[in-house]
């Protein structure tokens, strides 16, 4: 009963049966632990979106094993791995940059295991559902007090596979960047952070105008929804500290007709 | 591990990382506690409609902490609240009516707290996601045994907002209500119970019409789907004690095209 | 505490309270079993589609009590059923054949009862909501300890109903067979297993044709979706076990516009 918590983060989604026979895999090994849904949401092999949310909530988790899975290249020679990061915390999930964003949120990574053949892996491994094959099991052995090594073979930190999220630019009265993605809401997540707002000269509290698909919107820069009116634009750091566009009651990726990788330019009008 | 169960109902949807955050927050403070996901499908910002739900499956629910967060003023300075009910059943939520039945169901409001500056909420806290920030940290430290004082700030229990929901009238072999919402299966709720049936002399077993959209429609007044032929209508009371119309192995807001808010006329054709 | 494991599986959506409620109810009974939700997700009161994922779900559960509802004869006088099967493990739901793949895969049905009119019950039981009433209350009396005898009244096991799924034809060169369903990633799943096409010389590794809608495809045979380059046809044997379509990180339902039913024939082409 002294298991770790174990979170989970995939795109299975909720319509098949992928995300309860992962739990029934851990839950074998390990009944009593504390296991978090994160999301199953991901959009289908959104490897980057899987990233940027998996970055997102792992604060805000109790520390312990957090196992992800979005993975286009289930079956081929692509690395499986588990990573420890400062504070004993452990990431589990395929070696296609999924888990980059997060280790570096949550520190230094301390050490690096291939588990394409752990022992903790069930026989015979299917080629196309590893989440209930390799990624669970082997979460699950780490959460009941496994180490690292014993799930897999020992690999340098610095051969971890990469994901470099677009960066945005900004320049005098303006900031060039591109939408990462839009939540159920409609707001609108995009690839800036309030430094480049502020080296932008963008002030919270100031009209501005957001730049998109040849159109230019009116918007005001704030904090919460209600500054701008019901049905207008509302550019906002949101809860995750990206810089985002909302509609007051309403839904900005709609409105604007914003999807993934969007250019949106965000203008400074007022001195 | 001696903490009370907490249930948790919003408009969060499974999308996105939302509610498996809010299950991280609440982690960090019980580890242990059995959490309970009443619904997060409830339609975005759908007040009305999460108050309903809530209502109805609270009576199901283990005693315990009930957070709900459907919270279209977020960020303004609409109130947060804390509220114990008889039989220390305790409500957490926005102060939008949203908690407004559920208290009424489980009876009388004996201590009401406005927790918009909890000493529990996470700092900074966010002016958007504060179901994450406010309501599940709070929500988390009652269930671990603090007190509403403890929370936040008494209020008088008249204080806290109300909502009244769409009453229905009965006349003479007639009952006028509107559709409240309807649920997967395209079974639709109305804004009526039993007793105004009885008032319209409409009794179970009969022939009857249903008017809505401009048109009548046969239907049976009875109790189980399978009373009305496959693809016939019904009308019945639901599991939640409200009075429904279904379609036997169909979907009756598909068929008869109703959506919330929408009238319909209940007809005695029979004597 | 020494609830055994139920799992649950249902046709009840997450847009709705309907999974929560049952949550509810679960807990009161059993505070602190371990309940995993294997999918509630199957197709509104599809009882083929929720037998197979049952099936293919059961043998990665912990043993326990697995809960299944998919009822679209809610309220006739079809029985309700507890299964016994070897190894201790327990099914309860409606008897409409929804059990019986599980209950062929776990082993002989060593007893089965008639829970109809179980002593667990919730009083007044709904006809519209026997997931609530009927079902999860008497699930979590068994995973307490309760025999089936103190559940239901005893009835042979023979009598249980029974679905048989549709059998793929395999003659020389050919397998003829149907879909079962598509999943979240288009991959779709057919009637049929190795040993059909074994029978039929089809062999991993060989290229061979997809022939459905009055067309023909060229698809490979083999393990990993990588083993078609990307946006190619790939057939193989999925993880539950079933051979299946799939388009390397693409959706093979969309591209061949398949449905449940839909008749395919796999058809060697190389010696």
């Amino acid at each position: 009963m002294a298991a770790r918590t174990i979170t989970f983060l995939s795109d299975y989604g909720h319509d098949d049966e992928f995300v309860g026979v992962c739990h029934g895999v851990i839950r074998r090994v390990v009944p009593y632990a504390v296991v978090i849904d994160i999301t199953h949401g991901i959009p289908p092999q959104d490897v980057r979106r899987g990233a940027i949310v998996l970055r997102s909530a792992v604060g805000f988790m109790p520390p312990g094993v957090h196992l992800a899975v979005v993975d286009p290249g289930v079956g081929t020679d692509r690395r499986a791995l588990a990573i420890r990061c400062s504070g004993e915390q452990v990431l589990v999930g395929p070696d296609n940059g999924l888990l980059w964003p997060a280790a570096a949120r949550l520190g230094r990574i301390e050490e690096a295991v291939d588990i394409s053949d752990s022992p903790f892996r069930l026989q015979p491994m299917s080629a196309t559902f590893q989440g209930r094959d390799l990624f669970a099991p082997v979460a699950a052995h780490l959460a009941r007090g496994a180490s690292l090594r014993e799930a897999g073979d020992s690999i340098p930190p610095e051969d971890v596979a990469r994901l470099d999220l677009p960066l945005a630019r900004a320049g005098d009265g303006e900031v060039s960047t591109v939408v990462l993605y839009a939540d159920r809401f409609g707001n609108v997540q995009l690839g800036a952070e309030r430094a480049q707002m502020e080296k932008a000269g963008l002030k919270p509290g100031q009209a501005m105008m957001i730049e998109s698909n040849g159109e230019r919107h009116s918007a005001r820069y704030g904090r919460a929804f209600a500054e701008a009116p019901a049905g207008h634009l509302l550019v906002y750091e949101d809860s995750s500290g990206a810089i985002a566009i909302a509609v007051n009651r309403g839904d900005a990726a709609a409105s604007l007709q914003l999807e993934a990788d969007d250019e949106v330019r965000l203008l400074r009008t007022e001195p």
